[in-house]
């Protein structure tokens, strides 16, 4: 095959029926449910547009709970295994303040939501983005149940993230949260690193 | 602060110093003491640029020992925790091949140089991405010697990487990597996540 080496440079964008989602919401959303049912439908969505993994996450600003960014699983769209939706939300939301670290001094505190509990790679990226609160749907065994591959992560990864000062709430609309991991699994979505 | 939220797109460009550098190197590299000196050097310049954290990483064709895209530490000046240089290089080097894996079928099997062992983000990160062979300078703490925290990382982290056939070779140059952490120090580089 023919490798073009000596990148210097790459983008990546939203799939177009994301970004047209996102103006048509209010960013305000007071309540947690709500906040990770907007997550859910971001991953359902996928699916359905055919853009990606069954994944869809978002970094909230906690003072006002509003919506800062959201992101999708892009792993195959975009041509990148880092492109997982909590990864792109937190990019898109460091963006958005314009800085790597939402524990900056006049930052405001950020949530991240997440459709699913996050795999190895993510669950080491949330305490480098100054992440304060963790909130997850279907726990990372229900993706595991579809065939996706987690990773080697900490045993007590909640622990881990706690003792960094990151409140984690789990099992928020779980049912919910797994339903879109099994209709995914029922589309034989691409399991691409089962 | 003023939060331009609703963000739908990103884009990472190298600095401008380290395209002109790849540019300049012969990307074969049959030595593997050589590849890992370069990556020093990356790390080295960027310093000197005052560009990012110490770190530099690289992924290489290994049926040809060839370079297909490098990286720096960008967090600070492309403003986003996620920007480490082997998330970089990996990203650039999905985008040289045109697929999210460096094991699909007609791929080069590939490897990862990295001045500094990864942190538990990038640990996560390197089995998603396809990488066969990891090579590391500096020990993870000898980064936590100067001050920067490697993340929640399981305990024998070479050992669940090697469970998923990812080869692991530690400590190439490790003197000369710890150099360049050190001379970070002294220059009083910023510690971002410490």
């Amino acid at each position: 095959m023919l490798i073009k080496n000596r990148h210097t440079q790459f983008q990546l964008t939203l799939p177009e029926w994301l970004g047209q989602y996102i103006q048509d919401q209010d960013p305000i959303m007071p309540d947690m449910e709500k906040r990770m049912q907007f997550v859910i439908s971001l991953a359902r969505l996928n699916i359905e547009h055919n853009s990606g993994g069954p994944f869809g996450a978002a970094v909230f600003d906690m003072s006002a709970n509003r919506l800062i960014a959201a992101g999708v699983n892009l792993v195959v769209t975009g041509n990148s295994s880092v492109w997982h939706a909590e990864i792109v939300a937190m990019i898109l939301a460091q963006q958005a303040i314009g800085h790597f670290n939402f524990k900056k001094q006049d930052a405001p505190a950020c949530e991240l939501v997440t459709s699913t509990e996050p795999c190895a790679m993510c669950m080491g990226a949330i305490p480098w983005a100054g992440i304060t609160q963790l909130v997850c749907g279907a726990r990372d065994k229900d993706a595991r149940g579809i065939g996706f591959d987690e990773g080697a992560k900490v045993k007590h990864w909640q622990k881990a993230l706690r003792k960094r000062n990151i409140t984690v709430i789990r099992d928020v609309c779980r049912d919910q949260a797994v339903q879109v991991l099994e209709l995914y699994n029922q589309h034989n979505g691409m399991i691409y690193n089962g």
